[in-house]
Protein backbone atom coordinates (compact mmCIF):
# COMPACT_ATOMS: atom_id res chain seq x y z
CA UNK A 1 0.00 0.00 0.00
CA UNK A 2 1.18 3.72 -0.82
CA UNK A 3 0.07 6.83 1.51
CA UNK A 4 -0.14 10.26 0.33
CA UNK A 5 -0.26 12.59 2.94
CA UNK A 6 -0.43 16.40 2.68
CA UNK A 7 2.11 18.27 5.22
CA UNK A 8 0.12 20.58 7.17
CA UNK A 9 0.34 23.89 8.67
CA UNK A 10 3.54 25.14 6.76
CA UNK A 11 4.48 28.90 6.72
CA UNK A 12 3.86 31.10 3.71
CA UNK A 13 7.41 30.43 2.08
CA UNK A 14 9.63 33.62 1.64
CA UNK A 15 13.17 33.74 -0.10
CA UNK A 16 16.03 32.94 2.13
CA UNK A 17 13.69 29.95 3.93
CA UNK A 18 14.69 26.99 5.11
CA UNK A 19 12.76 24.46 3.18
CA UNK A 20 14.09 21.20 4.84
CA UNK A 21 13.83 22.88 8.62
CA UNK A 22 10.19 23.94 7.95
CA UNK A 23 8.96 20.34 6.70
CA UNK A 24 11.53 18.54 9.29
CA UNK A 25 9.27 20.73 11.73
CA UNK A 26 6.09 19.82 10.28
CA UNK A 27 5.91 16.43 9.68
CA UNK A 28 7.53 12.58 11.44
CA UNK A 29 9.21 11.35 8.36
CA UNK A 30 9.41 7.30 8.41
CA UNK A 31 12.41 5.30 6.04
CA UNK A 32 11.73 5.49 2.81
CA UNK A 33 9.60 8.07 2.63
CA UNK A 34 9.34 10.66 -0.52
CA UNK A 35 8.54 14.89 -0.34
CA UNK A 36 7.11 16.13 -2.83
CA UNK A 37 7.54 20.04 -3.29
CA UNK A 38 5.87 22.47 -5.18
CA UNK A 39 8.23 24.47 -7.56
CA UNK A 40 6.06 27.32 -6.24
CA UNK A 41 7.57 27.13 -2.35
CA UNK A 42 11.25 26.31 -4.25
CA UNK A 43 11.52 29.21 -5.96
CA UNK A 44 10.32 31.27 -3.63
CA UNK A 45 12.86 30.48 -0.87
CA UNK A 46 15.46 30.40 -3.63
CA UNK A 47 14.43 34.21 -4.13
CA UNK A 48 13.60 33.00 -8.14
CA UNK A 49 10.85 35.88 -7.72
CA UNK A 50 10.98 38.86 -9.89
CA UNK A 51 9.12 41.84 -10.62
CA UNK A 52 6.28 41.77 -13.46
CA UNK A 53 3.26 44.11 -13.73
CA UNK A 54 0.48 42.16 -14.88
CA UNK A 55 -1.06 45.00 -17.03
CA UNK A 56 2.23 45.06 -19.65
CA UNK A 57 1.51 41.86 -21.45
CA UNK A 58 5.09 42.92 -23.71
CA UNK A 59 7.06 42.76 -20.51
CA UNK A 60 5.82 39.16 -19.01
CA UNK A 61 6.19 38.13 -23.00
CA UNK A 62 10.25 39.51 -22.69
CA UNK A 63 10.35 37.33 -19.82
CA UNK A 64 9.49 34.08 -21.18
CA UNK A 65 11.49 34.65 -24.17
CA UNK A 66 14.28 35.39 -21.38
CA UNK A 67 13.69 32.03 -20.35
CA UNK A 68 13.19 30.20 -22.91
CA UNK A 69 16.02 28.35 -25.33
CA UNK A 70 13.70 28.06 -28.12
CA UNK A 71 9.63 28.67 -28.53
CA UNK A 72 8.00 25.65 -30.44
CA UNK A 73 4.36 27.13 -30.27
CA UNK A 74 2.51 30.12 -30.04
CA UNK A 75 -1.39 31.16 -29.46
CA UNK A 76 -2.57 34.30 -28.47
CA UNK A 77 -1.37 34.26 -24.60
CA UNK A 78 0.35 30.91 -24.88
CA UNK A 79 3.76 30.16 -25.80
CA UNK A 80 4.81 27.02 -25.47
CA UNK A 81 8.53 27.05 -25.00
CA UNK A 82 11.91 25.21 -24.27
CA UNK A 83 13.89 26.32 -20.87
CA UNK A 84 17.29 25.83 -20.86
CA UNK A 85 16.84 22.84 -18.17
CA UNK A 86 15.42 21.23 -21.31
CA UNK A 87 11.65 20.95 -20.16
CA UNK A 88 8.92 22.16 -22.73
CA UNK A 89 6.29 23.75 -20.92
CA UNK A 90 3.85 26.44 -21.28
CA UNK A 91 5.54 30.36 -20.83
CA UNK A 92 8.86 28.53 -20.02
CA UNK A 93 7.93 28.36 -16.58
CA UNK A 94 6.88 32.09 -15.76
CA UNK A 95 3.81 31.62 -13.40
CA UNK A 96 2.21 34.42 -11.90
CA UNK A 97 -0.19 32.02 -9.92
CA UNK A 98 0.07 31.71 -6.10
CA UNK A 99 2.61 35.59 -6.02
CA UNK A 100 1.85 39.11 -4.75
CA UNK A 101 0.81 40.92 -7.56
CA UNK A 102 3.61 42.36 -9.42
CA UNK A 103 5.54 39.79 -9.32
CA UNK A 104 6.10 36.23 -11.21
CA UNK A 105 7.88 32.86 -10.37
CA UNK A 106 10.59 31.50 -12.50
CA UNK A 107 11.71 27.71 -12.25
CA UNK A 108 14.85 26.72 -10.27
CA UNK A 109 18.25 27.46 -11.81
CA UNK A 110 18.29 23.39 -11.22
CA UNK A 111 15.56 21.87 -9.39
CA UNK A 112 17.96 18.47 -9.19
CA UNK A 113 20.32 20.39 -6.89
CA UNK A 114 17.06 22.01 -5.02
CA UNK A 115 15.96 18.60 -4.50
CA UNK A 116 19.35 17.62 -3.26
CA UNK A 117 19.71 20.32 -1.01
CA UNK A 118 16.93 19.24 1.07
CA UNK A 119 17.25 15.56 1.03
CA UNK A 120 20.73 16.33 2.17
CA UNK A 121 19.22 18.53 5.12
CA UNK A 122 16.55 15.95 5.71
CA UNK A 123 19.06 13.31 5.70
CA UNK A 124 21.44 14.87 8.30
CA UNK A 125 18.55 15.52 10.73
CA UNK A 126 16.87 12.39 10.74
CA UNK A 127 19.32 10.11 9.33
CA UNK A 128 16.71 8.26 7.04
CA UNK A 129 16.59 7.33 3.57
CA UNK A 130 14.39 9.35 1.59
CA UNK A 131 13.85 10.93 -1.56
CA UNK A 132 13.02 14.71 -2.78
CA UNK A 133 10.67 15.57 -6.05
CA UNK A 134 10.70 18.95 -7.00
CA UNK A 135 7.06 19.38 -9.05
CA UNK A 136 5.51 21.66 -11.15
CA UNK A 137 2.17 21.87 -13.21
CA UNK A 138 2.72 21.28 -16.78
CA UNK A 139 0.17 21.00 -19.74
CA UNK A 140 0.86 17.92 -22.37
CA UNK A 141 0.83 17.46 -26.32
CA UNK A 142 -2.71 16.01 -27.13
CA UNK A 143 -4.86 15.35 -24.19
CA UNK A 144 -6.33 18.28 -22.11
CA UNK A 145 -5.93 19.30 -18.54
CA UNK A 146 -2.97 19.86 -16.75
CA UNK A 147 -0.61 16.99 -14.68
CA UNK A 148 2.10 17.46 -12.25
CA UNK A 149 5.24 16.16 -13.41
CA UNK A 150 8.95 15.93 -11.42
CA UNK A 151 11.14 18.80 -12.30
CA UNK A 152 14.33 18.01 -10.06
CA UNK A 153 14.63 15.05 -7.78
CA UNK A 154 17.06 13.45 -5.42
CA UNK A 155 17.61 9.94 -3.47
CA UNK A 156 14.68 8.46 -5.64
CA UNK A 157 14.92 6.97 -9.64
CA UNK A 158 13.46 8.90 -11.91
CA UNK A 159 12.85 6.29 -14.17
CA UNK A 160 12.89 2.69 -13.53
CA UNK A 161 14.19 -0.06 -16.10
CA UNK A 162 12.49 -2.85 -16.72
CA UNK A 163 13.33 -3.54 -20.04
CA UNK A 164 15.02 -7.37 -19.86
CA UNK A 165 12.77 -8.27 -16.90
CA UNK A 166 9.63 -10.57 -17.67
CA UNK A 167 6.16 -10.20 -17.67
CA UNK A 168 3.59 -12.23 -15.61
CA UNK A 169 3.88 -14.65 -19.10
CA UNK A 170 7.23 -15.36 -18.85
CA UNK A 171 7.76 -13.34 -22.29
CA UNK A 172 10.72 -10.58 -22.15
CA UNK A 173 9.33 -6.83 -22.09
CA UNK A 174 11.54 -5.07 -24.60
CA UNK A 175 10.89 -1.32 -23.40
CA UNK A 176 9.22 -0.94 -19.95
CA UNK A 177 11.03 2.11 -18.80
CA UNK A 178 8.41 4.00 -15.98
CA UNK A 179 8.89 7.48 -15.25
CA UNK A 180 7.53 6.72 -11.56
CA UNK A 181 9.25 10.27 -10.91
CA UNK A 182 5.90 12.03 -13.01
CA UNK A 183 3.89 9.30 -11.36
CA UNK A 184 4.46 10.15 -8.04
CA UNK A 185 4.51 13.96 -8.19
CA UNK A 186 1.35 13.33 -10.22
CA UNK A 187 -0.07 11.25 -7.42
CA UNK A 188 1.33 13.74 -4.85
CA UNK A 189 -1.08 16.86 -6.66
CA UNK A 190 -3.98 14.87 -5.21
CA UNK A 191 -3.47 15.83 -2.27
CA UNK A 192 -2.20 19.18 -2.95
CA UNK A 193 -4.70 20.73 -5.29
CA UNK A 194 -3.71 24.02 -6.63
CA UNK A 195 -5.45 26.13 -4.51
CA UNK A 196 -5.58 24.39 -1.44
CA UNK A 197 -2.00 25.99 -0.28
CA UNK A 198 -0.89 22.43 0.41
CA UNK A 199 3.10 22.88 -0.87
CA UNK A 200 4.66 20.11 0.03
CA UNK A 201 3.27 16.05 0.42
CA UNK A 202 4.54 13.11 1.20
CA UNK A 203 4.38 10.04 -0.52
CA UNK A 204 4.74 6.97 1.41
CA UNK A 205 4.91 3.10 0.94
CA UNK A 206 7.05 3.25 -2.14
CA UNK A 207 9.74 0.31 -3.46
CA UNK A 208 12.95 0.65 -1.13
CA UNK A 209 13.95 -0.69 -4.52
CA UNK A 210 13.99 2.76 -5.83
CA UNK A 211 15.88 4.73 -3.45
CA UNK A 212 19.29 5.66 -5.46
CA UNK A 213 20.73 9.21 -6.74
CA UNK A 214 19.31 10.22 -9.49
CA UNK A 215 18.52 13.57 -11.76
CA UNK A 216 15.57 14.58 -13.45
CA UNK A 217 17.27 16.25 -16.42
CA UNK A 218 19.86 13.66 -17.39
CA UNK A 219 17.47 10.75 -17.27
CA UNK A 220 13.56 12.16 -17.76
CA UNK A 221 14.47 15.04 -20.58
CA UNK A 222 14.66 13.70 -23.52
CA UNK A 223 17.59 14.88 -25.73
CA UNK A 224 16.85 16.46 -29.21
CA UNK A 225 18.35 13.81 -31.15
CA UNK A 226 16.21 11.55 -30.01
CA UNK A 227 13.02 13.56 -29.81
CA UNK A 228 10.41 12.97 -32.30
CA UNK A 229 8.84 16.21 -31.27
CA UNK A 230 11.12 18.93 -30.96
CA UNK B 1 -4.75 10.91 3.15
CA UNK B 2 -5.11 9.09 -0.34
CA UNK B 3 -4.31 5.42 0.21
CA UNK B 4 -3.32 3.14 -3.02
CA UNK B 5 -4.07 -0.20 -2.50
CA UNK B 6 -3.59 -3.27 -5.16
CA UNK B 7 -5.87 -5.40 -5.39
CA UNK B 8 -4.71 -9.45 -5.04
CA UNK B 9 -5.91 -12.69 -5.96
CA UNK B 10 -7.56 -12.26 -9.52
CA UNK B 11 -7.24 -15.27 -11.13
CA UNK B 12 -5.63 -14.98 -15.04
CA UNK B 13 -8.39 -12.84 -17.30
CA UNK B 14 -9.89 -14.33 -20.64
CA UNK B 15 -12.37 -13.30 -23.01
CA UNK B 16 -15.84 -13.03 -21.32
CA UNK B 17 -14.68 -12.92 -17.88
CA UNK B 18 -16.94 -10.63 -15.54
CA UNK B 19 -14.44 -7.94 -14.34
CA UNK B 20 -16.54 -6.83 -11.46
CA UNK B 21 -17.41 -10.00 -10.39
CA UNK B 22 -13.88 -10.64 -10.25
CA UNK B 23 -13.16 -6.92 -8.79
CA UNK B 24 -16.03 -7.41 -6.24
CA UNK B 25 -15.17 -10.76 -4.79
CA UNK B 26 -11.58 -10.20 -4.44
CA UNK B 27 -11.47 -6.93 -2.32
CA UNK B 28 -14.04 -5.03 0.10
CA UNK B 29 -15.21 -1.65 -1.83
CA UNK B 30 -15.59 1.91 0.04
CA UNK B 31 -17.34 4.78 -0.84
CA UNK B 32 -15.44 7.24 -3.20
CA UNK B 33 -13.29 4.29 -4.04
CA UNK B 34 -11.82 4.55 -7.41
CA UNK B 35 -10.93 1.08 -9.01
CA UNK B 36 -8.06 1.73 -11.89
CA UNK B 37 -7.96 -1.57 -14.50
CA UNK B 38 -5.58 -2.13 -16.62
CA UNK B 39 -6.65 -1.85 -20.42
CA UNK B 40 -4.44 -5.29 -20.67
CA UNK B 41 -7.46 -7.31 -18.96
CA UNK B 42 -10.31 -5.22 -20.43
CA UNK B 43 -9.14 -6.13 -23.42
CA UNK B 44 -8.85 -9.64 -22.85
CA UNK B 45 -12.17 -9.89 -20.92
CA UNK B 46 -13.80 -8.35 -24.03
CA UNK B 47 -12.06 -10.34 -26.63
CA UNK B 48 -10.04 -7.96 -28.08
CA UNK B 49 -6.94 -10.37 -28.68
CA UNK B 50 -6.06 -11.01 -32.40
CA UNK B 51 -3.32 -13.74 -33.40
CA UNK B 52 -0.20 -12.24 -34.58
CA UNK B 53 2.78 -13.82 -35.61
CA UNK B 54 6.16 -12.43 -33.86
CA UNK B 55 8.50 -13.46 -36.16
CA UNK B 56 6.36 -11.32 -38.69
CA UNK B 57 7.09 -7.52 -38.45
CA UNK B 58 5.06 -6.91 -41.04
CA UNK B 59 2.00 -8.63 -39.82
CA UNK B 60 2.72 -6.56 -36.96
CA UNK B 61 2.57 -3.24 -39.05
CA UNK B 62 -0.04 -3.81 -40.90
CA UNK B 63 -2.01 -4.72 -37.71
CA UNK B 64 -0.69 -1.43 -36.22
CA UNK B 65 -2.17 0.39 -39.25
CA UNK B 66 -5.31 -0.78 -38.96
CA UNK B 67 -5.63 0.36 -35.47
CA UNK B 68 -4.58 3.69 -36.69
CA UNK B 69 -6.49 6.56 -38.37
CA UNK B 70 -3.55 8.58 -38.75
CA UNK B 71 0.72 7.80 -38.70
CA UNK B 72 2.05 10.83 -36.33
CA UNK B 73 5.97 9.73 -36.58
CA UNK B 74 7.82 6.03 -37.63
CA UNK B 75 11.61 5.43 -36.67
CA UNK B 76 12.56 2.16 -36.79
CA UNK B 77 10.26 -0.40 -34.84
CA UNK B 78 8.08 2.70 -33.30
CA UNK B 79 5.20 4.12 -34.83
CA UNK B 80 3.63 6.97 -33.22
CA UNK B 81 0.05 6.72 -34.30
CA UNK B 82 -3.45 8.52 -33.34
CA UNK B 83 -5.98 5.63 -32.53
CA UNK B 84 -9.47 6.15 -34.01
CA UNK B 85 -10.20 7.11 -29.94
CA UNK B 86 -8.12 9.81 -30.91
CA UNK B 87 -5.41 8.66 -28.19
CA UNK B 88 -1.97 9.32 -29.63
CA UNK B 89 0.71 6.60 -28.37
CA UNK B 90 3.16 3.93 -29.67
CA UNK B 91 2.22 1.53 -32.23
CA UNK B 92 -1.63 2.30 -31.68
CA UNK B 93 -2.08 0.59 -28.71
CA UNK B 94 -0.98 -2.90 -30.22
CA UNK B 95 0.72 -4.83 -27.50
CA UNK B 96 2.33 -7.70 -27.40
CA UNK B 97 3.52 -8.14 -23.94
CA UNK B 98 1.29 -10.27 -21.04
CA UNK B 99 0.08 -11.95 -23.61
CA UNK B 100 0.69 -15.70 -25.50
CA UNK B 101 3.06 -15.68 -27.78
CA UNK B 102 1.59 -15.29 -31.26
CA UNK B 103 -1.30 -12.85 -29.98
CA UNK B 104 -1.47 -8.92 -29.14
CA UNK B 105 -3.92 -7.21 -27.50
CA UNK B 106 -6.03 -4.35 -29.18
CA UNK B 107 -7.72 -1.55 -27.00
CA UNK B 108 -10.69 -2.07 -25.94
CA UNK B 109 -13.36 -0.25 -28.85
CA UNK B 110 -14.59 2.09 -26.32
CA UNK B 111 -13.00 2.18 -23.11
CA UNK B 112 -15.40 4.64 -21.44
CA UNK B 113 -18.38 2.34 -21.90
CA UNK B 114 -15.54 -0.19 -20.59
CA UNK B 115 -15.33 1.56 -17.26
CA UNK B 116 -18.74 2.30 -16.98
CA UNK B 117 -20.17 -1.38 -17.15
CA UNK B 118 -17.75 -2.18 -14.38
CA UNK B 119 -18.92 0.84 -12.52
CA UNK B 120 -22.38 0.15 -12.93
CA UNK B 121 -22.08 -3.37 -12.54
CA UNK B 122 -20.31 -2.93 -8.67
CA UNK B 123 -22.47 -0.11 -8.12
CA UNK B 124 -25.56 -2.69 -8.34
CA UNK B 125 -23.83 -5.08 -6.12
CA UNK B 126 -22.60 -2.64 -3.66
CA UNK B 127 -24.97 0.08 -3.80
CA UNK B 128 -21.74 2.31 -3.06
CA UNK B 129 -20.67 5.82 -5.21
CA UNK B 130 -17.56 4.62 -7.47
CA UNK B 131 -15.39 5.52 -10.05
CA UNK B 132 -13.88 3.40 -12.55
CA UNK B 133 -10.78 4.29 -14.24
CA UNK B 134 -9.03 2.58 -17.90
CA UNK B 135 -5.40 2.72 -17.78
CA UNK B 136 -2.59 1.81 -20.25
CA UNK B 137 1.17 2.73 -20.47
CA UNK B 138 2.13 5.76 -23.04
CA UNK B 139 4.58 7.49 -24.09
CA UNK B 140 4.88 11.10 -24.15
CA UNK B 141 6.67 13.94 -25.92
CA UNK B 142 9.61 15.33 -24.43
CA UNK B 143 9.94 13.34 -21.65
CA UNK B 144 11.50 10.21 -21.24
CA UNK B 145 10.30 7.16 -19.90
CA UNK B 146 6.32 5.60 -19.99
CA UNK B 147 3.36 6.85 -17.28
CA UNK B 148 -0.25 5.41 -16.90
CA UNK B 149 -2.76 7.63 -18.15
CA UNK B 150 -6.51 6.85 -18.24
CA UNK B 151 -7.70 5.81 -21.81
CA UNK B 152 -11.85 5.19 -20.25
CA UNK B 153 -13.58 6.21 -17.11
CA UNK B 154 -16.68 6.67 -15.47
CA UNK B 155 -18.10 7.82 -12.41
CA UNK B 156 -14.85 10.31 -11.39
CA UNK B 157 -14.57 13.31 -13.35
CA UNK B 158 -10.78 13.21 -15.81
CA UNK B 159 -11.13 16.96 -15.50
CA UNK B 160 -11.56 19.03 -12.07
CA UNK B 161 -11.70 22.87 -13.71
CA UNK B 162 -10.28 25.30 -10.87
CA UNK B 163 -10.70 28.22 -13.94
CA UNK B 164 -12.02 30.89 -11.60
CA UNK B 165 -11.21 29.45 -8.30
CA UNK B 166 -9.08 31.61 -6.11
CA UNK B 167 -5.46 30.29 -5.24
CA UNK B 168 -3.89 30.83 -1.94
CA UNK B 169 -3.16 34.25 -1.90
CA UNK B 170 -6.73 35.44 -3.51
CA UNK B 171 -5.91 35.63 -6.85
CA UNK B 172 -8.22 34.40 -9.58
CA UNK B 173 -6.69 31.31 -11.98
CA UNK B 174 -6.70 31.76 -14.94
CA UNK B 175 -6.45 28.25 -16.65
CA UNK B 176 -6.07 25.30 -14.44
CA UNK B 177 -7.65 22.34 -15.30
CA UNK B 178 -6.26 19.37 -14.04
CA UNK B 179 -6.46 15.96 -15.65
CA UNK B 180 -6.82 13.68 -12.55
CA UNK B 181 -7.85 10.80 -14.36
CA UNK B 182 -4.26 10.60 -15.73
CA UNK B 183 -2.90 11.36 -12.28
CA UNK B 184 -5.11 9.06 -10.34
CA UNK B 185 -3.69 6.09 -13.00
CA UNK B 186 -0.11 7.27 -12.49
CA UNK B 187 -0.53 7.00 -9.05
CA UNK B 188 -2.01 3.40 -9.40
CA UNK B 189 0.64 2.41 -11.67
CA UNK B 190 3.10 3.07 -8.60
CA UNK B 191 1.86 -0.40 -6.71
CA UNK B 192 0.96 -2.14 -10.29
CA UNK B 193 4.57 -2.15 -11.69
CA UNK B 194 4.56 -4.17 -15.12
CA UNK B 195 5.43 -7.31 -14.46
CA UNK B 196 3.57 -8.23 -10.99
CA UNK B 197 0.30 -9.07 -12.42
CA UNK B 198 -1.63 -6.46 -10.37
CA UNK B 199 -4.48 -5.68 -13.08
CA UNK B 200 -6.30 -3.48 -10.28
CA UNK B 201 -6.01 -1.08 -7.87
CA UNK B 202 -7.81 0.95 -5.72
CA UNK B 203 -7.19 4.60 -4.88
CA UNK B 204 -9.23 5.63 -1.63
CA UNK B 205 -9.67 9.28 -0.29
CA UNK B 206 -10.08 11.35 -3.24
CA UNK B 207 -12.49 13.98 -2.59
CA UNK B 208 -15.99 12.84 -3.09
CA UNK B 209 -16.90 16.32 -4.86
CA UNK B 210 -14.93 15.09 -7.92
CA UNK B 211 -17.11 11.93 -8.26
CA UNK B 212 -19.69 12.42 -11.41
CA UNK B 213 -20.55 11.34 -14.98
CA UNK B 214 -17.89 11.80 -17.30
CA UNK B 215 -15.63 10.43 -20.31
CA UNK B 216 -11.71 10.59 -21.31
CA UNK B 217 -12.69 10.73 -24.98
CA UNK B 218 -14.59 13.51 -24.58
CA UNK B 219 -12.70 15.36 -21.76
CA UNK B 220 -8.81 14.59 -22.29
CA UNK B 221 -8.84 14.08 -26.15
CA UNK B 222 -7.84 17.24 -27.29
CA UNK B 223 -9.85 17.83 -30.38
CA UNK B 224 -7.57 18.51 -33.59
CA UNK B 225 -8.01 22.58 -34.29
CA UNK B 226 -6.97 22.71 -30.39
CA UNK B 227 -3.98 20.81 -31.01
CA UNK B 228 -0.65 22.41 -31.39
CA UNK B 229 1.27 19.17 -32.17
CA UNK B 230 -0.61 17.12 -34.24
Amino acid sequence: MISILPVEGLPEVTSGDNLAELIAGAITLQPYDVLVVTQKVVSKAEGRVVPLDPADPEARQRLVRHESVRVLREREELTIAETRHGFVCANAGVDQSNVKSGQATLLPTNADRSARRIRDALHARTGLQLGVIISDTFGRAWRNGLTDVAIGCAGIAALVDLRGTEDALGRKLTSTEVCIADEIAAAAELVKGKAAGIPVVVVRGLQSAWFRESSVRREVVRPHHLDLFR
